[in-house]
């Protein structure tokens, strides 16, 4: 850090993003991202009328995507927040939200919440997951401080049923509870229609995964009129033009080509399936994953030389340090020929039996 | 604001951006946006190949462009910054080098500049402008904190001198001085040459204004090694991905087009140079502009009947309602069919004489 950065940001660990080497083409299995290309009628609306339009700001308001996705889901403009990524709007729901009571989620879960605790000098409780990586949700009952519950969790995949997330928002009546929808549309649950009955309630998701749109960021979020304020107010006083011409474009056609996403949805949760069984079969622990990853560990090997080992052989996964988590590895689900080739690697590095 | 907020943001007033209504189409001049499209070769460049890679994240590291832009500016990678737009930078820039000491800045200038002085409890100095909208540089000497000048400067437009940019960084060692270049590319004189000798000096520009793309959301800033360091520190603590894949490649091709961009501003500077003397001719004030707008007033018509004026004749432009400019509108340059367009609105609404 330079001598001019203010102080409070002295101790601040940024987020460190899944590697993108350029040294040679891996599969790429490490940053969550769909196997799949966007529908042929989302490529297809891109033309050259648009890109020459790119000489004007994007509607800051966001109006005709968020009328498409209130079609969708059955919900009302004002019940809509659109911005850059959910990255982004994670990040202004811990500056809206999380006041002078601070903010709890898991100890293994995605690994930004902390960042952005830091971030906003936010006193932060961490509360451990259960042995089995399961959330308990008694433990977030009668808080009465921000939550913060990615459903299904990363990098474990696991889900808890929207009984238990309606426990937590009648017992923390006082405060939000963000609940970090990224991964839900690989056969999890939503619990987006609960935003009708709990003010407290905001739901956070991306176009990212399930839409095959990583690099165009977009994110939305669902909630009460007010919360929703609250968050155009911060992005208003942000960067109001964040979210990109083309994308908000983009936004539209893929909410056009719905059947599209579900039939990518299912693809995707094939190859899981067949890949948790692959895996199992060469002695991997696989936690029960609702994602369009899985996080494995394998009793003969660390979660360091599973990574290795795989780069080695051209495919990336993502590894992380944590001590309860450093014997897993965090493999996005790709094409089920990708997943093949993981398997037949992974049996190389297992010598093939359990 | 909902009961839920953090009550720091109670007070908070939101940056308004211009409008962009829907009900008719306008000749759009209040939003600075360039009347010309991007390169042919930059709109070229889009493919159904790049729309389909949207499904991966775009480099958060942003390499290639600022490889590109280290060409272009004969700078090092390590001295630039990319981020979503300027905004984007100018928000960063006050959260990273505003800290007790608070920041400064003029009265009159970009409308953003206090709202992130609020945003981030910023103890902020509002140093008015002269009696002729000029900045005086010594009243920013020796200040001892983060300080902000726009140059030129929006709504008036008007320059300082790299000289006096110069002795205002050499009074400040220990803080930073931004200059924020968003128009500095319409005949202005840049000071990034200086970043070489001032580690506190910190450029912010955009490819929204003359690069033909305020749509795309792509802004970046020179400074030294340790300060971009800070800026990449807060982004990677926010969100790392913030600018779209398909931006960072037409970002590429723009600055490979440099030529074109090059004549694009020498047909605003010509339709400017055409545009005051049109308005100087039917009796209107105009501030001497090194900007793709203009700040122009007249003596019989009140700036908000000027704006409403052309509003009806089909004509935007932006009207701020800050005592000391009430009487003015901003007039961002069209083509030189548009100017003409507006002169002959002004005409018919001034009676078309002195």
């Amino acid at each position: 850090m330079s001598r001019f950065l203010n102080k409070r940001y002295a101790a601040l660990e940024a987020y460190t993003p899944g590697e993108q080497p350029r040294d040679m083409v891996y599969i790429k299995l490490n940053t969550n991202e769909s196997p799949y290309p966007p529908a042929p009628a989302v490529v297809a609306a891109m033309n050259s009328e648009q890109v020459e339009n790119l000489r004007l700001y994007s509607d800051p308001t966001g109006l005709s995507l968020k009328q498409k996705l209130a079609g969708l889901y059955d919900l009302q403009v004002e019940n809509i927040f659109i911005s850059n990524g959910s990255d982004d709007i994670l990040n202004f729901a811990f500056m809206a939200f999380a006041d002078e009571r601070g903010a709890a989620f898991a100890d293994i879960t995605y690994g930004f919440y902390p960042v952005y605790g830091q971030l906003h000098n936010v006193n932060v409780q961490i509360i451990p997951l259960e042995e089995d990586f399961s959330l308990d949700y008694k433990k977030y009952c009668g808080l009465n401080k921000m939550i913060v519950i990615a459903n299904p969790n990363a990098p474990t995949g696991m889900e808890i049923p929207l009984w238990q997330i309606e426990e937590i928002l009648k017992s923390n009546p006082d405060s939000v509870v963000v609940i970090d929808e990224a991964y839900v549309d690989f056969g999890g649950t939503s619990c987006y229609k609960l935003i009708k009955n709990y003010v407290n309630l905001l739901v956070v998701r991306t176009f990212s995964k399930s839409r095959c749109l990583a690099g165009a960021r977009l994110g939305y979020a669902f909630g009460s009129k007010e919360l929703i304020e609250d968050l155009e107010k911060l992005k208003y006083s942000t960067n109001p033009y964040n979210v990109n011409r083309l994308t908000m474009m983009l936004g539209c056609q893929t909410i056009d080509a719905e059947p599209y996403y579900q039939e990518v949805s299912q693809k995707i949760q094939s190859a899981r399936t067949w890949s948790v069984e692959a895996l199992e079969a060469l002695g991997f622990r696989v936690l029960p994953s609702k994602a369009n990853f899985i996080f494995a560990s394998h009793p003969a090997i660390s979660g360091d030389a599973l990574y290795a080992g795989l780069r080695q052989r051209g495919i990336l996964v993502r590894h992380f340090t944590k001590p309860r988590i450093r014997d897993f590895v965090r493999i996005t689900i790709g094409t089920q020929a990708q997943m093949e080739r993981l398997a037949e690697a992974l049996k190389e590095m297992t010598g093939g039996t359990k």
